[in-house]
């Protein structure tokens, strides 16, 4: 859908850097007035719920840096330029869990934060975890904690605020649907 | 909670936009290594999940230039420096609907994208709408329209992906959790 769209005029590079990058694009407005778009540039994203034989969701404790704080979040990562989302899920989870799975089930999509930012999520499921023999290297400069919490210690987790992101408040959200089914 | 900490040893300000600000911290690692963290701050952002009294959902659609496409949303908006979010939500539901309401209910907080971004986005709802006699004028540079849907025409634009936003898609989780209540 293209309604109201907004026609550039002229795109103005402001940072390409590691993760993000920056444009400031010039518009044209439906009403031909002009306007500025500040546009966050991103590769996108995965995230998985993954659910334990004994029905425990495996979370990952990080700093979140902009935040000046750590967050419990589902285990997630940024998309490689090309890679399928699906495989970036497997080797996120490896990396940051030690679990693999040949089972993974689509639950959702979403932009994160349209006003600003491309940044697509994407977010699956597995209940079909199995312990890698060896460990996975990831990011060397990811420091990530595991925990494994019922749902109902989850849901404590985001009354504190210990949970507090998009992703993993949905995924809350979402197991608790599927407990109510 | 602090866990694995990382300190900011230097911070460079790249951008200081109309929306966002783009810096880049170098940071001590918990290992004692260093690396780069890009950080984009955003005031924080409100949005109402608005209910008429006969059950329908209040949805805008607009122009996300990020996406080059337009995208059905609940109302929201950005914080304006220091203001109180059921301000902000009361002002953008009377903007961008035509609405007003004295009874907000806070439903969720989150974090849209801690990895790189600060931004929190506060998620209301209301059943109790009054129409407004006068217009409101919004933002100049938001042409914004109007749809009044129900649950299920709400759950078909999300397979459709015309609603495909962290905020809306977990509105519409929300509102069918409350029906299977």
């Amino acid at each position: 859908m293209k309604k109201f769209e907004e026609k550039t005029i002229r795109t103005e590079h402001i940072y390409d850097g590691k993760v993000v990058k920056l444009e400031v694009d010039d518009v044209t407005l439906p009403d031909g007035q002009t306007a500025k778009r500040e546009l966050l540039k991103h590769p996108g994203a995965v995230a998985v719920i993954p659910i334990t034989k004994d029905k425990k969701i495996v979370f990952v404790e990080q700093y979140r840096k902009p935040l000046e704080k750590s967050l419990v979040e589902i285990p997630a990562g940024k998309l490689e330029p090309g890679e399928r989302p699906e495989i970036t899920a497997v080797r996120e989870l490896e990396e940051e869990t030690g679990y693999t799975t040949s089972d993974l089930k689509l639950i959702t999509s979403f932009y994160t934060s349209p006003g600003f930012a491309d940044e697509i999520m994407y977010i699956y499921m597995t209940e079909d975890l199995k312990p890698l023999k060896d460990a996975v290297a990831g990011d060397d400069d990811e420091f990530v904690e595991l925990l494994e919490l019922t749902l109902d210690e989850a849901k404590q987790y985001a009354r504190e605020q210990r949970i507090h992101d998009a992703k993993t408040n949905y995924a809350i959200l979402y197991l608790e649907s599927l407990e109510r089914m």
